[in-house]
């Protein structure tokens, strides 16, 4: 059976455009709380879960051996928008470390904003590894390898011991077995395992929960969801949905994009783990969908949704800047198994 | 019923994006040659039905009167990528009939290519609205109004006799009532109607079929197809699919483009006209899906395929550059109603 419709764009009076999907919502004991959709088909999780991928930096103690600081730690759990700040404190950690930017081994890609692509343009500099969405990330694998005396080359390789500590680290808080899943290649050149979106889902929710961990998973969950939401510029970058959202929030919640569609939150008020995955992979359509869970699990608020209207209902503009449609989510919550 | 999937996005061994839509292939005689998923649903037809719009330029005399190239009536039915010698070719245009870029009610946008983008960045240009990707077509609408001695100023407007006439021409071709059709603003600030996917096919079928024109539209018709097929860079650009797809098909066939997964193909040879619309809206899908309905019915032999691989399942590439994934189709043709 097809996904439900959960997000529609609309132009004038019709409909032009339909996005289905599926959401998991699960909670501390690991009980389903909203199945809407196939919640059990696998998809890759891929940046959506890198609050999950950083607990292993601190649970190595990599993060305190190599005294990382808390923005260091936002950045190995955003997929940052390769903004100037974001790019010279990922390098800094790189130098602190006694590596280089041609240690990562994520590939080079311009920055998000226009505005920072202009301005490299101008400047005649070219996209650096750091300017990947994914540096921090990367950065935080180099520290935990080098911290474990691992090699630190080929450390995005699937064998190499830090791909294999997220995999257990995935397995273990998703309670699936990941040995015989679709697996292929990240955006960024690590690793990426299909998990069932309601195993993202009960991952996220441990970390919702972190008195339900043992004390050190714990303390590292905590450490990273107070990472996020205390620098949300970090996670995402200006105008970004995760960083406008995280900051309305004010540590009530931790929102993550992944590419193709996937969405992760952790709830820890009402201690839920929230995963979504749009079919056909539009961000558009996913950050709207996560937009209205969070209000409808009542996290928006206390005059916060004036604000971030244009989050929860993107307007669509022509070329000239006038309104011609919006992006609207039309999840039939009520309908979800609760 | 949910429309069918037509397109997979691959990882690794997975499948991490599945595309719906409609397909509807319609013969001269208006008969239904393919019917997959709802084809008479309304969907708003955008750029795609350029090359019918183009119809009232020629029919009314405009193209005539000011003597208009094979090039600028290919710019008029183009979704062109704001390379420079297309946006020159616009301006010149313009300027013979004693108009300016100031005419031009279109919005201004960024060229497609970051190429193009880069160098506009580094000689301190901005866009203009002759690089918006319908600036052609809007000069063709001016060219119209002139001929017909009616107000160029507010020729975008939903009440001027040139968005009249393009409205009729629509009715007309798809064999439809639009009076009560969902309408709504396009990109580029002119009214868009939707239409039944069935009607656009049958619409597109109809220039497939000239000879079952009257005289004046039948040679209309077959400038119109003539040029776009002579002139494929000017009505995409460099790289485009649509672009590369007629330049291989060497006077073949049409296809265009529309923004949010619509695509038309006008296909002479067999006599068909071919309309889709990805459910989501994503480009990708559209353009996979088509080259999928080019090859099905064997406009894309005699070695052509080779060297159009790339059109026909496209490859998913990481940061790096490294293949990762791809993008194919998976429509059932053996299931459509033929």
């Amino acid at each position: 059976m097809a996904n439900p419709v959960l997000v529609e764009v609309t132009r004038g009076d019709g409909v032009e455009s339909r996005h289905r999907g599926a959401v998991a919502v699960v909670d501390g004991a690991g009980a389903v709380i909203v199945r809407l959709g196939d919640i059990d088909r696998p998809v890759f999780p891929r940046s959506a879960v890198k609050p999950l991928q950083a607990l292993a930096l601190v649970e190595s103690g990599g993060a305190d051996h190599f005294d990382i600081s808390t923005e260091e730690l936002a950045l190995a759990c955003a997929s940052h928008s390769g903004e100037a700040l974001q790019v010279e404190k990922v390098e800094g950690w790189l130098r602190r470390m006694g590596l280089g930017i041609e240690d990562l081994e994520c590939g080079a890609h311009p920055p998000r904003h226009p505005d920072q692509v202009a301005e490299m343009i101008r400047a005649g500099e070219e996209p650096r590894r750091s300017h990947n969405n994914c540096s921090g990330k990367h950065a935080g694998f180099l520290c935990t390898a080098l911290h474990m005396g691992e090699p630190t080359g080929g450390y995005s390789g699937p064998d190499h011991p830090v791909q294999r500590r997220l995999r257990a680290l995935l397995s273990d808080l998703g309670g699936c077995d990941l040995s015989a899943a679709p697996h292929g290649v990240d955006g960024c050149g690590i690793p990426v395992i299909a998990m069932p979106l309601v195993a993202m889902a009960r991952a996220l929710a441990a970390m919702a929960n972190p008195d339900g961990m043992p004390g050190p998973r714990a303390a590292a969950s905590r450490r990273i969801f107070s990472a996020m939401t205390g620098y949300p510029e970090l996670v995402g970058g200006d105008g970004r949905f995760d960083t406008r959202m995280m900051a309305a929030g004010q540590g009530a919640f931790v929102v993550k994009t992944g590419a193709e569609g996937v969405y992760g939150g952790i709830l820890p008020r009402r201690g839920l783990g929230v995963a979504l995955k749009i079919d056909d992979g539009a961000t558009r359509a996913a950050e709207t969908a996560m937009a209205a869970a969070l209000e409808h699990f009542g996290e928006l608020g206390g005059g916060v949704t004036g604000p971030l209207a244009d989050l929860l209902q993107p307007v669509i503009a022509n070329a000239a800047g006038e309104p011609v449609g919006a992006v609207r989510a039309v999840i039939e919550w009520n309908y979800a198994m609760y």
